[in-house]
């Protein structure tokens, strides 16, 4: 049902016609949908933004690392991959933030029960959708989190590389702040190796050249 | 070249090895590229948040639209479509406004020279790009203003629907506050029937209903 902040029921009931039989709840369950992943662009992460203004959030993420598939797809380990899909995982994979909330990737202690609040969120938020929907939209996220196809592994380095980019060219901003050191660094990226070989390369050269001019500690 | 907030370059010299004679200044324009569009993320649009809690900014609305094609396929006008190239479309739609800034879409004033600010735009921010990634994002963003394929009036559908919801949702705030009134509405979302007929239907009755209501003035 949609409800305005008033509590007042807001379909308009002329609305009804125009749909096949059967459509309209579904079609109901889709807007609800809509509506509710707004929420994600309230969800903050560490990373921050190039001009170092503000934190990002996850809808503002989800976007740049879908438009950049466009950018590095000639980068992918699997020459055979349907990047359309690797789109679809980036622009879904962080919904369940909006109830398990972002949970740092450094962050060893929030990791602990982050797979159960993902699961639950997941349970929720794509169950809003007609269930044939739900469906395709929680076999976007299961991929996404298994990293066993080409297409997850794709799409798993360029959720990576994209905040770290952001930490490296913002000056380690982020780093320093929440003492993060090579090691942690190395051991997040390093699964670009198996998505995107050469962005893992030019990774590995920027970490070396952070902690040279100790922006990250060695 | 990518240089710090110090105006320091900070490309590390071991990198070139790793990529094929000649993909180097490629690679580079590639991530100068994925730097320059996080300026997106500051441009903000009259459209409020669900929650009204802020105005949203157009690195989230493409984010949110280009989700919306996943949910609301079924409803494009044409059956032959090609929504993979509908959401490369929207998640590039927005990228002139890093130079032109968002204009409102009932600001007719400020619509006089939007088109020549744009065209400018274009040819800064996409040439950043290797030149056939720049051919590639213009032809999206072309046929996107040109509104003449389905895959482009679908995507428009999809880019006037959103922040209708947005309005309609949060009791026509925005509406009220720039004294919007129906026929400006109407005007602005009748392309939709070209798009998605039956958003359009879906549209008109909660127009009609926003009217009713006085959250948009009839």
């Amino acid at each position: 049902m949609y409800i305005d902040a008033a509590g007042e029921q807001l379909i308009a009931e002329n609305f009804d016609n125009e749909l096949q039989p059967g459509q309209e709840v579904r079609f109901k369950q889709q807007i609800e949908f809509i509506l509710e992943i707004d929420k994600l662009k309230h969800v903050l992460r560490k990373t921050i933004l190039m001009d170092q203004s503000r934190r990002e959030n996850s809808a503002e993420h989800s976007w740049h690392i879908a438009l950049t598939v466009m950018v590095l797809s000639e980068y992918a380990r699997d020459a055979d991959i349907d990047f359309f899909r690797v789109m679809k995982i980036l622009l879904v994979h962080d919904l369940i933030e909006i109830d398990a909330g972002d949970t740092y990737c450094h962050d060893e202690e929030g990791k602990k029960d982050q797979a159960i609040k993902e699961r639950l969120a997941a349970d929720r938020i794509f169950n809003i959708l007609p269930s044939d929907q739900a469906k395709a939209f929680r076999d976007l996220w299961d991929e996404f989190e298994e990293r066993k196809t080409p297409e997850s592994r794709f799409a798993n380095a360029l959720d990576r590389v994209q905040p770290f980019l952001h930490n490296y060219f913002t000056s380690g901003k982020t780093w320093l702040e929440n003492k993060i050191r090579s090691e942690q660094v190395i051991s997040r990226m390093q699964p670009l190796d198996d998505g995107a070989p050469l962005l893992w390369r030019y990774v590995k050269s920027l970490i070396d050249d952070a902690v040279k001019k100790e922006i990250l500690a060695g």
